[in-house]
């Protein structure tokens, strides 16, 4: 059985694809995820999308990967920049988690500036929009592999 | 079918009305749904009425309501000063956002006087107790028969 | 004699419906001070409108309501962000105060988003425009006549 | 029946003697449960115990707790930095509150130096892992049969 | 003819004796404005006392009193914190200036903490009420007769 | 009729010439008039002189100008760094404002580092003394004639 | 011999009992000495207990307690906000160390909530009044016997 | 017996008289106390003059006043910013306590503008040299014989 | 002729793949180059890579990039967080820039986490590495191809 | 040989009238030499103009300056926010230096409104764009002829 | 007789040679003293060392040094980040001071950054161990003996 | 061949003796480097001296240092408080690293407190003027050959 990487998407992310597509394209997560799949499969791994509006969830999920999973691809969303929770479970987890935003956060509201997840990522991808994804299931892959 | 307001309370105004009656009033959210319902009716519109000690609820009823109300009024109470995720959920709202706050949170500690919410609000009423209720329903009906 | 109410206007506000009306709408001071007189009537109450650009006429025109009136709406345009002076004299004031703005001073420069007159007032109304006027009469009544 | 006392576990406490043990100890909050009980019976008192990584949850059963016991002590973990919420629940209750913390915070992050939590709390203990616990009934019974 | 010294009080101080006299005390301006001149006398100097609640009527007394004065004692109020143009008019005295307050505004709110005038000022009294005005007009008496 | 330039200054400027002319030179602000009429008839244009020590002045000749003048140089001494009534007048005007200092403030106290009127600012022209007004009309000129 | 604990307290701590004992209780240093001296017998420790108002007292009773003591248990008092020496006097001791207080400072003065002794603090315990001394005792014999 | 007053000097002002008299002048300690002896005699009351260069020697002498002296005049020197001790001593007492500066802090250091000792004080007195002792005397007599 | 994109990096990264190899790689800038045009060939595009320690020169390349390539990826190093001149270039630019960086700046020094480059960047990839170069080129030629 | 006024421009200027030309104008740094030549002639000096990107060579040229010219104007670009040893040279310089900006930096980035130049410089001028260059050349005129 | 130095050594630096002699050597203040009289009498001045624990005595060491030395070394280990009335006394020397640290204050924590003592230090040199009294004495040397 | 220190100088640093002689000395770089030469002679050692306004050029000199040297002096001058790519440089370095100024820097503006150079020193000397590097030399001699 391939190893699994985690991707788990915050608040609001299931409005993607449906709100403003001019501006964020049409991609649904489930539209990602299916691209995700493909390349997973290529790489011999496995992917698993999620998404919560709730910050104890977000918790949860992370607990629950840390024994069936090899690394988290994580997009906070608004719990980027106010969520210790979801920042001190990634701190439990051993294996790399990398840290994604559809758009430039450092370009947006000074509030949006700060990340507590920073803090646990090995490494950070922003700003490219859908394709953030398949540039961190390559940077994942490169990780899990080493 | 008359548009409909959703009237949102936050964390801990489920106890309202019930905790310390002989300061905030005897009136619960059930006592001013009722009120807000008689005079939603004579303004041609409909209101409903939710309250969440989850952030997570909160985001959610406000992406449901993108289309199935004309606006909303939202007492975040504590998520006022904390939550990002409900700001998030909150701008990509097309319609009106009035924020109500019970008391005047500029009277009171420090770190109230700083709203996430008021980032996305048309309009703020605060300091009128269960009266800010229905004030935010005629500000909300002028602005959206305009 | 009816229990008067005093609407005192900051600076700049003399320029009301003058200034881009496409924006601010077309409504002068004297046109809002028509329809609060209306309403105030209807209401029992009476209403004086006055407007300053000196801060010190604001503070001797609070000191004088003190004696003649039972409340005061006041829009400090400026000089909410500026005046100890104002807000000292409200201070000296027994009966309600509101606190009103056209507009949500939370959405503009960061040296609006603080106001020394908040520190006086029982209440805040912000951001529905010239309605402002008529929804803070409204909670006025409400408070005068509890 | 005797009088009860909520000990309330945030975030990740879930995890207590299943991540690092040789760090945190082998404890699970059910040893620690099982431990309290038996000095709460020697003490005249009840102990219910609950553990949830939703703030929404804590919020609840914080509520409910203030007609259903006589004291709680809370470890907030990473709620204790970023809950105004939970706070707002605690300021509600009208018996003692005291904060508990495994380790002390303010050997660690800089953000973890303030507690929203500290300013409804009675009293506070921290830093000494497990053991915290039951130093915490006794502070508490003392409270409460004073 | 006696060298004169200017007592200048800033806004709001016309309401002294009259607002809250169980707490400041029954003295006016006037009932202090007698006891100095009689003070005065005795000293060999004379006192002129005024008082405006325009920050720009304080800076043009100061600018006469630079030819007609031997030194201010200044009351400023509300513009002790937010005046820079009442401290650059004082700044222009070759003379003595004291700074003068009713209270001890280290005990009142963080922003009454600041004083622009103090950078002006040769020494400063204040939390001594009514009694302030005769202390600092033997502490000028000293100052202007060495 | 010549386009009308406004040139207004703000508290304690009506001492230039008076003060320490040793240091700030024997120039009045009638003999810096002078010179300006006389290079603004040069230069087809007229020019209007002001002063007050009083904030609400300051406006209400703002905003008069709005209707009567091409432009503003404005010194606002003191009030460049409190008052925000100043700036919003000065927000209001179509035509181009020009900022002017004698001295350069960011070689004085640190509070006179930061101006309210420079964000209403077309430019800014400071530290030459009486010269700057003459440098500020040739500035002006270019700006209304472009 | 037992092995032995110090029991330090700072500025003030001498008038315990004597100043407003209908709030802070009528324990004196002494009598609470006493209860801990019957404690301490019973787990097999020694206690000494001491009190100083001057820091430089507390760094030499810090430096002597290295080598004759197992662990100190401080109430600092007001060194606890300002004493850099008391602090690194601590970071000498190979043993744990208890920062102790009274009341709990997160709920006082902001100056109060921060702390140098924490950052040589094991654990800290406060708002438990007297009976803060013995949980810290409690504390201690746990620490020094594991 | 007459009432006594303590005035009490901080670290370094036994150098006064000695350091720099073209500046501060020649009057010791020792000048001013016989004159406040007098004055003293004249009044009614007693007066006690100390001087240490030890906080701790502060605090013990500030709580032996408060059973022996009704009021006390500070002068804290480089304690009134350092030193919550002192402030803790102070806030003790239950009489008035006066504080005292030779020259005024706030034309000084930015760390001179802040007294820890000011949150203690019903009054305060600065920039009046030696004078400044006379001048608390009269201050304290008034406040004792209310 | 394929569309070229320059990669340039800043300060001290010549000395990539010579310092410390056990934890940064043995990868020199040359080793990238070298898998970089090949990836480059067959995305069909060119890459030209350059380095200096100096300020200047960076913005003389990125001035010079702005008519020759089609996107900068730029790993600025130490000016990263200093330099207000290659913001500036970057800003002229009217083609995708992209910030990366081999180590995640969020996890070291605090005042790494600042970046004037981000302003300009339409994404920013850090910490994977001399893997972090490859992925940048593929996120790019996504942004220059679409 | 007429004295030498030294106009130095710094980073990225070198593209000024190649940039958005629509925007900044078409003026070139060579077009503005050509017109500062002409007038220079007409006011009895010499001009020489430079132009870098690199923080040295500024310094550099203002050390050279220092015996070849009797001023200095300085357009800093960038260097304005970020450079000590810019300032640092000015600061060794006995002649007068303008600051000089083509728009006013206190309505762009707030990392924008600080400049170490301005410590440094007698006078500022900002805002008119090319023309800004010949005003500084009046005013330097001026003040070197004085 | 030579002239003297005093080299005054402030809190818990009475442990050193004592203390992690691993890491900061074996060298007591005895130690030092030997080899700095040795090199004293080379000099042609004289060494007289102290140690204390109490600002106090600090405070009136360096009083007393003002008559009887030309120069003080002071190391004033904690008091360095607290001490005002260390700063004063040394103000009050006409003397050259010399602040000497056994490490880096620069690289441990950020509240070691700020020295009350550099206000009034000629020199400083820090981060050298014991070797950096020498180094003080041979730099006090050539000071004295300019 | 004797093991060599480099002995660097940031910018502004080859003005020293030629400007303002009578306050810096007469001493060039030349003069000291002479006398450095010969003290490094006796103590068994090399050194080498450069000097550069280019913060780039700094960097490399370090750069080249690390393989050619046991030990850098750097005397950054303005570089110390801006130059985040010398500290790298710095921080590559395995020999020691001295901090070098001429004068104290804390005794000068606020921006000159702060160093980033000083993160990567093992010991620093300021205040000393050119005899500060013959501290430095004697300081290193004793660092390389422990």
């Amino acid at each position: 059985m391939p190893a699994k990487i985690l991707f788990l998407n915050g608040s609001n992310l299931n409005m993607l694809g449906v709100r403003e597509p001019h501006i964020y394209g049409h991609d649904t997560l489930a539209d990602i995820d299916k691209r995700l799949q493909a390349r997973a499969t290529a790489l011999g791994l496995a992917v698993e999308m999620h998404q919560s509006n709730h910050e104890g969830d977000l918790v949860t999920m992370i607990q629950e990967a840390r024994t069936t999973c090899v690394g988290i691809v994580i997009n906070p969303a608004a719990y980027t920049h106010t969520s210790v929770a979801v920042l001190d479970a990634l701190l439990m987890c051993d294996f790399p988690v990398i840290e994604l935003h559809l758009s430039n956060p450092h370009r947006r509201d000074a509030f949006r500036h700060h990340s507590f997840v920073s803090q646990a990522a090995k490494g950070i991808i922003c700003g490219f929009g859908a394709h953030g994804y398949e540039l961190a299931l390559e940077a994942m892959a490169k990780l899990v592999t080493k």
